[in-house]
Order: structure tokens, then C-alpha cells, then sequence
């Protein structure tokens, strides 16, 4: 690998404007500079958040709920843009790379967490905040181990490698952790019968495991795995009673405890699950998740209200499955029906998918979807989800580019002709993540004049370092050479389920 | 209806911060200004257009063509946001409802042009330009008289009256008309056989009917009208050897006209059949005429750069189809195939179903997928194709939501198992507009400072106003207004043909 001149890991006051090549892409770059530093710095991710996504939860919030979704006023008062976000050989991102673009400020092959295609490690950024003392949280509706979170503290080849980056973790020590993924920290659960649990307890963590043990706990350091794998959608923790923290929970025991240290803090908190539901074309599911983020949002603006030395800069990392509102009746005068039906769906797909277990009949399917999706499938219909369920046979074919059953559960509900609008028009482009731009906003003192535009995804590195005061060059690499290296690599046709990524 | 104080068609200088109040449905609003004014205004706009289609345009522009969109330059550069686009009752607006907000500053019911549902006109922006002596410019690559240019000059209840709607433009008499339409000109073609382009050539207008006539003309007004209904695709002007001037062959012969007036000039320039080949799921008949919209950025950018007393202004008026390029292959590694398997694209379905005719079969489907898409088709999908144009059978169900028979074209080359990557890897939610934010994008001298983000759509008028020095206000109609008035209209449901808006 052709390195630049750079200073690895160490920390130096670089010009903001200074472009890795690889970076560049030819393509003219958008540098814009905060002007001030902070002291705190809290970074939201929304996860596989498009601009659909967007536009149905505003419409929800207006319409159904008779209020303005926090993120509106966001967007209308402060600095928004947009990023760019595809990784170094791909136009479509996958979380990893998009978590190591924001975090290392360097493209990077798909796959990896804070590393090259050839070993390489980069220094992620919230590692490096933690050398100058900073404080440092990771709180996010995913499994805490996901690619999102990890890319921002740790590197490795593999971002599925989750048991290991739960020792990662332990070893990086950062104050707060909260999420799901128990499978990856308890004893019972992990390959090597390691237990992570007591291993964070014995380093000084709390470690919760219910949403009433991270109320009680009084522990500085903390330690929450609320969930098996990730944490259930707010779909289903609002209307189905599933017992998990919220994410604006999570957050409420995070700040406090981050807030507390003498040289400030870092923090991520991540709306993970916006993508997932993304992938599964679940608009209810996707629809809670993001106004959870929303509520989240406002206690988040809230604090930094109360302590200006914190910026808070929201981005999407990538768009998800784009499932979007679309018009409906003449004139399109009958579009707004698709927000009304969104308030009879109660549950996710992942919930159904619980309760109707490996071997549901059709009438059992038409009753979830009835109860829990406030639609009426066909025999036919309902025969399709059986069988996507039961014996994997996927309807229509063209939905096996997604997740399955789910996208099959999905496509059962879709509506099949405008003239009747007894089902949400809301309509999904694939499974998977795409390539389109998506939000990134900032929220702090003294920001009214920054002008973001478009800017590559890269440059949220760059912010962050201007942000705290913080500067170094992780190593560049190419396209070219991050080709030749894939080349040499197993790239066996897995089956899409293996992608959701 | 309730007016506020307002001074109907007068010009006055208000302050820029004026939030008539059914625009805000109380929303915080960013009215960001520019600071400066201009002799001239450019208006582009790209009709429903997707930032799904800017990352698809601007990933084979850097792959395909080793270059950088205009586009992107001017994102990367230049303030650059987003408009909101619902309209005064729909979180979906079609394209008379969104010119109508631009350029009459205040949301207005899908389907008519500067009116509002109680058949109060307004006065359109261009007009108001006229009466302070600008000359006025419209060039665009749908009829000349499709919602969007004419919702900037003239006032009619129905969009659709285009045969009224080129007479109202003899009576406005703005300088320059390019476009297509030849059905609402032409006496053999006009129901009431009326000769408008002899009336066009007694008021002192050029009638140009071909590229070459174009470029003829010494005329210094234009009115030229180059195909019967929308000008053909780029992609089939561009591979199929149709004959009709490009979007930037027209504006070449617009600007020099336009600049030659003394007081400066208006011209709307729209590149209208992005939306319609996303309408129907058409990648690559959207991607050439984003194509071919780019080239014309440049175009005028340049014409910018020699005469710096013009702004440019550039929106999408709202998203349609959003086809997005979506991860494909493990860890999304080749994604990027999509973009290379658009090349081998080189006509659109509207080409494709002129070529077929009324009754192809099945072989003729094959082989025009595979000379004219690069896409190998089973049987049963080039039989499907078959019925739909025949028999109007269309396939799936879903698609009956779009626009017939192309979306069951469309259908028939989706993507059907992310194994095979043997066709693009560019998904569709719909063939309908959707809810999301669009892009909203500044170019001219003294801007480097206006922090553009999230503003509603109405506030281009503003910005137009600010631009040129005229300010005006049009009546303002709440939502629960325009819902009353609309209970007392007919609503009958007609097909999903009928919707293409």
C-alpha cells in the first residue's frame, strides 16, 4: 500500500482542507468549517435513513400526531446537507464502510471495521478523542457490537467477528455501553463460554440487563445488553408490550454519567434499527423507529441547550430499501390516505414472525396481518407468506434480493391496485441499501452561518476533528489497489440473506 | 376565502420573512436569503427528480464516462439544499401544484395552474417579471405547455386545457417558447382547428418545427415546437437517431435571444421527462435526459460565468419512481455493475413501443429487450410483456399503480435473483411522485455565504423575488378551505392512467 506523507496515530493540527487523493475521486470537494471548537461532541446515526423515510414520519408527526418532528426544526434552523456515501469500490455502502468513513476519514472496502483491505488499521476517531481524555459512549438500538458503533472505537477484518469485539470493547474501555447483543457477552451464549458479563463487572462496569436495572443502577461506568440480538423495534416495545429500554432511555442514562467527566465527551447514539426495518420493507416498523429517534432527538437538542460547549451532528450513513409515500387517487389528491393506514399497524413483521413461529397456517397469517397490520391479505396472499415461511419459497422471485421471509411479508401487504386504497401507498425499491445521498445536520452554538451543501462522508471526520481540536491522517488507499487486493479474496455467491448489511 | 392583507398583483418591497399563514402549517420555516440582487434569472428545473437519479447519474458519469456531473461541481460548491414539495392537501404533489408553490410562493390543490381550488388566480412569477419589463423565456423537453412552464406565466383551473393554454401564451406573449406539442399548435391537429402557429408568426414569432429551422432562425422571438406531444428521450434522440433538438440545443437558442433585451430577462428551463421515464421505471431514458439536463448545467453555468448579473436557480419540483441503485453481491462489493450494465441501454420504452406496435409477440419482445435494454428475457416474462401491450394484462398486480403497459416492461427486466447480476441492480418504489425533500441548488456571484438546508417550496418565490427586486404577495387558502371546496368536486376514480402527473 502507497501510504502519503501522514503521521499515524498521532494527533496534529492539520488543515481542514487538506484532501487524500483516494478520497477525492477527481471529484471537486465541499470543505465547509465550523469556526469554533467544543468540548463535548454527540454524533446520532440514523442507520439506512433515505429521504423518504424523512418525508413519511414528517407527514405522520404533522398529520397524525399534530406535531413538527424535532428533526423539521432541526433542518429548518441549523446547517443540513447531505453526504455522499459510497465506500472505496462500491457505489452502495455497506454499514462498516460507511461507519469507517465518518470515523477514520478514509474510504475503505466494504466489510471491515476501521482497516484497510489489507490489514491495515486505521485510528478511529472516537479512540483518538479518548487519548486526549475525552469520555467516550456507544448507545444504540442494534446489537451494541454492530458495525456502526464499532467502526467509531475499535478495528477489525470482520464486523460479524461480534464476540470479539465485545473483548474489544473491554480492552478500548469506554464508559458507556448500551444495546442489544447478549449472545456475544454472556457465558452461555458465546463459542468460547467466555464471560463478558463479569469480566465488564470486574473492570468497574454496571452492567444492566433490563430497562429497571438501568433506572436503579448508580454505576459511573455502564454496561446495558437489553436484548438477545438487536433490541426489538419501538413498534413493538410501544404496542406489544416488549420490555426493553427505549433508545431515548438509553440515552438518558448515557448523558449524565458522560457529562460527569472532568475533560468531556464523545458519544454516539445510533437509531440502528431504521435500516433493518428498511430491509425488510416494514413501513410501521421503520416509521416508530425513526420517530424514537425523533423523541431521542429532543432530549438531545435539549442537553446541548443547556450545555453549549456540545455539538451535535446528526447523518444518515446510508439509504435504505427507499420505501416511499407515493400518490395516489386523481390529481394525487388522495396520497395523505397512506399516512392514516400506517396508524392501524401495531407491530413489526420481526414480532409477527415471533408469534406465528416455523409452521402457521393461512388463517392464522390473516389474522396477524389484521390485528397487527390493519390489512386484509387474500388466500392467495396469505398461502405466499405460509410458504415463504414454512418452506422458503419466495414470492414474488424478484423479492429473494432481499431478506427473507420478511420481504415476501412484506410484498403480501403491498397494494395491488390504487383504485382501492384500503393499503398504505407506500412503495419500497429493493431490500438493500442504495446509493442516493442522505442527511447530515448539525445542531450547536454558533453554527447559524455554516453552509454544508453536498459533502462526502469523509468530511464528518474532518468536522469532528475541528469539533474537539483534534487532527490526524489515517492512511489512504486507493480504488486500484483495494481492487487488486479483492481480487485475491474468496468472493463466493452467498445467498442475499447473508447481505443484510 | 379568507384573504390576509395583500396587495394582489401590485409589486411591493416586503420583507422576505412575510410567512403568509397556510404555507407554514406550522412548521418552523427557513427563509434563508440571498443578499444580493441580479439582472436576470434562470429557473431549472428537473422535473421528479430523485436524489436516488442523482446518485445514479453521478456514479456513471465518474464510472462510465470519467467525468464529474455539473451538477455535482455546483453541489460541491455552491449553496445547495431542499425544498419541501407536499401541496396544500397532499403530502404527494403533482407537478401544477409544485410550479404553482415556486412560483406563486403559496401551496395551492393538485391540478390547476396559479389558481387555487376556488378559481382565485394568482399572479405567476414570470408575469410579475413581464410587467417590469423582462423578457420571459420558456424551454422545455415535455410539451410546451405541460404544467410546469405554464404554471410560471399563466393562469388556467385545468392543467390538462393545453390547447387554452397555448392561446394564453399568444396572449402573454412571453419572448422565447421551446418544446414539443405540435398537437396543441398545429390547425389539423387542434379540436378546434385553430392555426396558433399562424397566429404565433403574425405577432412576430419565428415558428421553428426542426432542429435544423432552429438553428436557423434569426428570428428574435421563438415558438418552437418539435414533436407532437413530449420531445422524445435523450436516450433515443442520443442511440435511436430521432430527430429533435436537445435541451441544450434549445437553450442555446434562447440565451442569446433572452440576453439581447435591455432589462434583463426570466427563463424557466426544464428538463420534464426525467419524470416521466421515471413514471415508467425507466433507468435509462432517466439517466440520458439527466444526462442531457447536465450538459445544459454547464451550459448555464457558463453563460453565469460570462454574465455575472444572472442567478441560477435549480430544483427538482418533486421525486418520482425513485429507482435507486441498490447493494448487490456479499458486503454489497458489486453494486457498482448496475451502473456498467446501463450502457448497454440505448432506447427507452416509449421507443421501444413504437418499434412493437399494437400486437408484437413474443420473439419481437426478446429481441428488442436484447438490442435495445441488453437484457435477455424467459419466455414467460417476454409473454407477459405481449399481454400488456395487446390485451392489457399487467403483470404483477403491484404495477397496476404505474402507468400501462411500460411499468409491465419495466417488470419484466427487474432484477429477479441477486446471484445472476445480469441486469441492473436499480430498483423502483412506484410509478408515482413520492413525499421526499428534492434538491434545491444556487449558482452566482456573492452566494458563497447563504446557508440554503430544508425550506419549504414556496420559498423559491421568495428567492426569486429577492433576486429581481419584486415582491408581491398572492392570497393564501388554509387546507380546511381547499378540503371543503374539494368535497363538492367529483372525484370519481379513474384509472392509473390518468394520473401521470
Amino acid at each position: 500500500m502507497k501510504r502519503r506523507e501522514l503521521l499515524k496515530g498521532g494527533l496534529f493540527a492539520g488543515t481542514l482542507a487538506f484532501l487524500p487523493k483516494g478520497v477525492a475521486q477527481g471529484a471537486p470537494q465541499n470543505i465547509p468549517s465550523l469556526g469554533r471548537r467544543y468540548r463535548n461532541l454527540i454524533v446520532f446515526v440514523y442507520d439506512g435513513f433515505s429521504w423518504e423515510d424523512y418525508a413519511v414520519a414528517q407527514a405522520y408527526a404533522r398529520r397524525r400526531q399534530g406535531r413538527v418532528l424535532a428533526l423539521e426544526r432541526l433542518l429548518a434552523r441549523y446547517p443540513s446537507g447531505q453526504v455522499n456515501t459510497y465506500s472505496l469500490t462500491s457505489y452502495v455502502t455497506e454499514s462498516s464502510a460507511a461507519a469507517n468513513a465518518m470515523s477514520c476519514g478514509v474510504k475503505t472496502v466494504n466489510g471491515g471495521l476501521a482497516i484497510h483491505a489489507d490489514g491495515t488499521p486505521l485510528k478511529p476517531f472516537f479512540a483518538a478523542a479518548k487519548e486526549v481524555g475525552k469520555a467516550v459512549g456507544l448507545v444504540t438500538t442494534t446489537t451494541i457490537t454492530h458495525a456502526t458503533p464499532a467502526g467509531f472505537v475499535i478495528s477489525n477484518p470482520d464486523r460479524n467477528a461480534e464476540e470479539r469485539i465485545a473483548e474489544q470493547y473491554l480492552e478500548f474501555g469506554a464508559e458507556v455501553y448500551l444495546g442489544g447483543g447478549d449472545r456475544f457477552f454472556n457465558p452461555e451464549r458465546r463459542q468460547d463460554k467466555k464471560d463478558l458479563y463479569a469480566a465488564f463487572a470486574q473492570a468497574g462496569y454496571g452492567v444492566v440487563r433490563t430497562p429497571e436495572e438501568l433506572a436503579r443502577s448508580n454505576a459511573s461506568k455502564l454496561l446495558g445488553v437489553f436484548s438477545d440480538s438487536h433490541v426489538p423495534y419501538e413498534v413493538d416495545r410501544r404496542f406489544q408490550g416488549v420490555r426493553v429500554p427505549s433508545l431515548k432511555e438509553m440515552v438518558q442514562a448515557a448523558l449524565p454519567r458522560l457529562a460527569s467527566y472532568r475533560n468531556g465527551f464523545v458519544l454516539q447514539v445510533e437509531a440502528g434499527r431504521i435500516d433493518h426495518a428498511n430491509h425488510l420493507n416494514d413501513p410501521a416498523a421503520t416509521l416508530w423507529d425513526v420517530l424514537a429517534a425523533d423523541e431521542t432527538l429532543e432530549l438531545l437538542t435539549a442537553f446541548v441547550d443547556r450545555n453549549p460547549d456540545t455539538l451535535l451532528l446528526l447523518a444518515s450513513d446510508h439509504a435504505t430499501g427507499v420505501g416511499g409515500l407515493y400518490g395516489a387517487g386523481r390529481s394525487y389528491l388522495e396520497s395523505s390516505a397512506g399516512i392514516d393506514l400506517l396508524e392501524a399497524q401495531k407491530a413489526s413483521f420481526e414480532h409477527m414472525r415471533r408469534l406465528l413461529g416455523n409452521s402457521p397456517d393461512a388463517a392464522q397469517v390473516k389474522e396477524a396481518y389484521r390485528t397487527m397490520k390493519g390489512v386484509v391479505l387474500t388466500d392467495e396472499e396469505a398461502e405466499r407468506v405460509v410458504r415463504a415461511i414454512r418452506e422458503r419459497v419466495y414470492w414474488p422471485e424478484g423479492v429473494r434480493q432481499g431478506v427473507q421471509p420478511d420481504n415476501t411479508m412484506a410484498w403480501a401487504m403491498v397494494q395491488r391496485n390504487a383504485n382501492k386504497p384500503d393499503r398504505p401507498n407506500i412503495g419500497y425499491s429493493s431490500g438493500q441499501h442504495t446509493a442516493s445521498p442522505v442527511v447530515l445536520a448539525l445542531y450547536g452554538q454558533g453554527l447559524r452561518l455554516v453552509s454544508l451543501g453536498l459533502v462526502d462522508n469523509t468530511h464528518v471526520f474532518r468536522l469532528m476533528g475541528e469539533a474537539l481540536g483534534i487532527r490526524y491522517q489515517n492512511p489512504v488507499m486507493s480504488e486500484e489497489e483495494a481492487l487488486e487486493i479483492l481480487k485475491t479474496r474468496p468472493q463466493a455467491v452467498r445467498h442475499p440473506e447473508d447481505v443484510w448489511a
